[in-house]
């Protein structure tokens, strides 16, 4: 039995990572805190986990962190990078659902999060935990960076393309959307239902923390700097990310969807839709799923791909776990077959 | 193994079957049918579903069903009680989902439903499948009818109350509100999202179909005939039952928390919460749980009881999984250990 | 033209005021004050105000309000009871749209709103803004308690049957859904779409402060103290309120529908539908109208009356302007010709 | 007066001509048809309309309608083509919702439209009702084609970018983002709330109708023919479209959003927003109302236009009224100077 902890536990992801963890075989859940709730039945702030998860939040405790074998850090960014460090070095593997660890480059970190990384020493050694990418330097990592919700659903969307060199890397477009639940569980104004019910917007056009993640990713893929122009919009629903993806074509293609299919052939957790497929947000909803379809409208020479994730599992928690099965030596998919809960 | 066969597939109980059945350890999928969509890939209709069932729809077969152990009806009212003599002769165990066995009266089905039963013999044979209520009954029977969706929200939260004699059985009132998705598969103008969406309204006033069997199952309960105001609602959300249960005490009824509590101490899906309660509609959401809140406000003499469900689960595929367990002698937890999806 | 102040113009009835006087041609919006956005436009918070309201918020100021034939008070509780004596004094009419003029018992409104109450000589001064009911005294108000929104669809439903003498007021039961803009436009965890979308619960069971207010209206009406179990739930939508009446017939009741229609015959703002009808809350969205149904199930003695209207307008900035036109003389239905918005 | 029919007044744009023809000061509702609906009263299928439309609706009749001034065909494609020739030899004139008069190529009308067209003399002679394009002609037509909803929302945004001469015509992207009304009143299984409600998916990836149309409006501004990827998708709301427009600079651009804000300087109803602003389709529900912003993100080489409009006004009914006024003389904003409905 893997034994872990998870930092943060009252937020969405920490829930998730509580729904996935308490139904998985080989994970004895050690400790659950948080700051604010601590002393309080998990069960007793999410009752749909009565009957499932025994414990109370405690506060956190780096003592009783370090008798888990992993632990999780679902917590805001800039709390991870705090905390890992002693994790590491007491034996502790660590995976963060934050941003802590997922820009290589120290000074991009700072600009974009507003303060000097913590522990900038540990970038480099920090695995991205995208499996379809790095699922070899997983097994290996001691410190994995889980990918944002936003992230997973357009790099796995552009990555065939990228891959193969098919598309002009300078000028991609991820039109993408998400339901509420990506903001997390802070009262804020405009997560109100009031406000956010009802209606849809645009957000963070000037520049959104998860571009510089996606073009570094993308990057790597082209062996080449890329061109994005990301614009992220708020959905008035709960759960799901849906990525619109534009890129033109610089040569003759071939078959698209064959090269997707190949692509992801061996993946579990990634399902390329026949042709002609449009995917809907709620057939992964739960799921551990990503779910795509390649078009060429009209046999031009813009291909638009379409990408599906739950924001919470595939663009989160489940891919937390994913990760973890991977560090651990578990079955890359225990725990994880999940059916996307629809209608 | 178990070899079930499910006749009616395209509906929303009948996706909710398969979503349980195909994560089921004990059980083999072994038909699916759909007149409709006869010839058509299940996943290709359902694709939260590929990966996981790799069958066909077909057409309804009784040679092919003759030769399941078990078979579940989730057709229109009407269609079950036509199918299900030949299969019981030939020894395979039926539930129906649909109405058609629940009323133990043939004349006051008839009425209801607007046609003569075609095969009133065996109403009186028929189980309802209420495990809280028929535990024993069920594990015998080969013919289950599978209660309503309200039915089932209704009884649970009354149950207690009137098993024990505290409640005024003559003026009871249900007023019961549910998602769109009780309303099936069906392309009607009412459950556009354009209508149903954003807006709340009761409907059925005059009398709905679950009237009668809730006021049977109350009665039994009672031990007397009960007079009760049923008032269905329709939500603009998918999934959930919201019951909210009036009736007035009789006498001095001691501490009703702790009758509720000792009511359903032993039961796996039956979930009294603490004092003070307000159970939400997503705790249970994609699980086979009911979870029950009783109040007394201001100490009066009406009792206010909360009760929730998924009324595709618990309300319908759940409840089914469930029987089938206690009729084919598995454990009666088996596959239904479902976290519901919050949020 | 009437001079008007609004106090509180940043919540969701300061808005929804600014977006019925914005049109109304005998009005003139001379302050609209907020301690919070004080200085900035107000159609840079609310960008549907583009072009109809050219003024920013200011700080409250009495001087300034003073100048003013009517202010508004769109404020938390507790606000206009400390502001509203000196305006009066100087000639200025008040209409408080929160609660602190509701309650004709001082002690009984420092029971439920948890502090003294600040001028306990105006309760017996001020008049409830219902205009079905007290329209003559609203005429000569000065200081007018807009009713909550709860309370005007529940009163509205009732009143025909006690007012008739028909039904037994001690055991009332009123089972009320409102939207999520009820709670105001406050950053609360449990209003997050996250946490009130595709959901369903009761709250308040215990004890709602609009239980006192609803009881001594409908006392009013019967010549009598009433009992009223009043169990409101939020809805998994932005505007709407449901109320689900019950009560007892005491005596044979002749022609229910008769009597509704009758009794709301000359009102505009009160639309007694056909009978066997269903009200929805859509057909009421942005209009100052209450739906109202009644009906008889099964020819029984219980009554169920269906009560519906936008709890931002006949709920409270629809019903204000209501008592406005009554208090400065105008048409009664000046500025309030809204159609539904539907769908 | 103007005296005016509506052709299909039982659909979702029909309802909505009737919301705002029946209080608009200079119109008089004439006649109402409907085949499906003929002697019911409109308001007896629309209660929102309780005590503002007065009339049964009728079968179509040309005797009655050609006694109108003007009528509005908010029929399916295909109606008005078959309908008007003979409404206007007898002098009536004719705002069609429906896209029979849209394109001015017959054949290629006949190819998207899978029907040859009925009166290929009259695409010339008949206006595109984009006022904001077409003013004078319109108000000299007899015939006009009102926009789709989508291409309104699109063309307005590129716009004043395509007549700058700013942008690479030949590689444009909208993507756009409907709510489910925009699918009219018509029973089908996926715009069942149960279908498209908590769930987001794009639709037409291979080719929609609206994309002829929006690419003939936009070769008109730009001069030239372009090259258009339009992406439409299904929203989980009601009302309401956001088109996110996506194009590259072919040199310096200078201030765009003073050239947006001089652009649209003198238009009623189309509203550039600040600088750095994210248009929410609630703010302009049931208003007739365009809201642009125009962003450059990074101050790269891509512009992204953010325009949103509530699809049954601006991009039907309030729109056809817009053009009423013009073709008849009428103050082009009678009628129309609606508030949004927000929250």
């Amino acid at each position: 039995m893997i034994e872990v902890g998870i930092v943060g536990g009252t937020g969405y992801t920490g829930v998730e990572l509580l729904r996935l963890l308490c139904r998985h075989a080989d994970v004895r859940i050690r400790a659950v805190t948080s700051r604010s709730d601590a002393g309080k039945r998990v069960d007793s702030i999410y009752p749909n986990l009565r009957g499932f998860v025994d414990v109370a939040f405690s506060e956190p405790d780096v003592e009783v962190l370090a008798q888990c074998d992993l632990v999780f850090f679902a917590t805001p960014n800039g709390t991870a990078m705090r905390m890992a460090p002693e994790l590491l070095d007491r034996g502790v593997k660590v995976i963060d659902l934050a941003a802590d660890f997922r820009l290589k480059d120290a000074a991009e970190w700072a600009q974009w999060y507003g303060e000097p990384h913590a522990c900038p020493e540990l970038l480099a050694e920090a695995v991205y935990g995208l499996p379809e990418v790095n699922r070899a330097a997983i097994r290996k990592a001691r410190l994995v960076a889980n990918p944002g919700c936003y992230p997973t659903a357009v790099q796995l969307g552009f990555l065939p393309l990228l891959a193969a060199g098919l598309i002009d890397g300078a000028h991609l477009v991820a039109d993408a959307k998400s339901g509420v639940s990506g903001a997390g569980r802070k009262a804020e104004v405009p997560m109100l239902m009031a406000e956010a019910g009802e209606s849809f917007k645009a957000y963070g056009v000037a520049g959104h923390r998860h571009l510089p993640e996606i073009r570094q990713g993308l990057a790597e893929a082209a062996g080449a700097a890329v061109g994005l122009t990301f614009v992220p919009h708020l959905l008035p629903m709960i759960r799901g990310i849906h990525a619109t993806l534009y890129s033109r074509l610089t040569g003759s293609p071939g078959d698209l969807q064959d090269l997707f299919e190949r692509h992801y052939a061996d993946e579990p957790f990634v399902d390329v839709l026949p042709a002609g497929s449009h995917p809907e947000t709620r057939n992964v909803r739960g799921a551990n799923r990503c779910q795509i379809a390649v078009h060429r409208p009209q046999g031009g020479d813009t291909v638009v791909v379409l990408s599906v994730i739950d924001n919470l599992v595939k663009g989160a928690a489940g891919q937390a776990v994913q990760n973890m099965n991977l560090m651990c030596g578990l079955e890359e998919t225990a725990g994880l077959m999940l059916v996307g809960l629809s209608p």
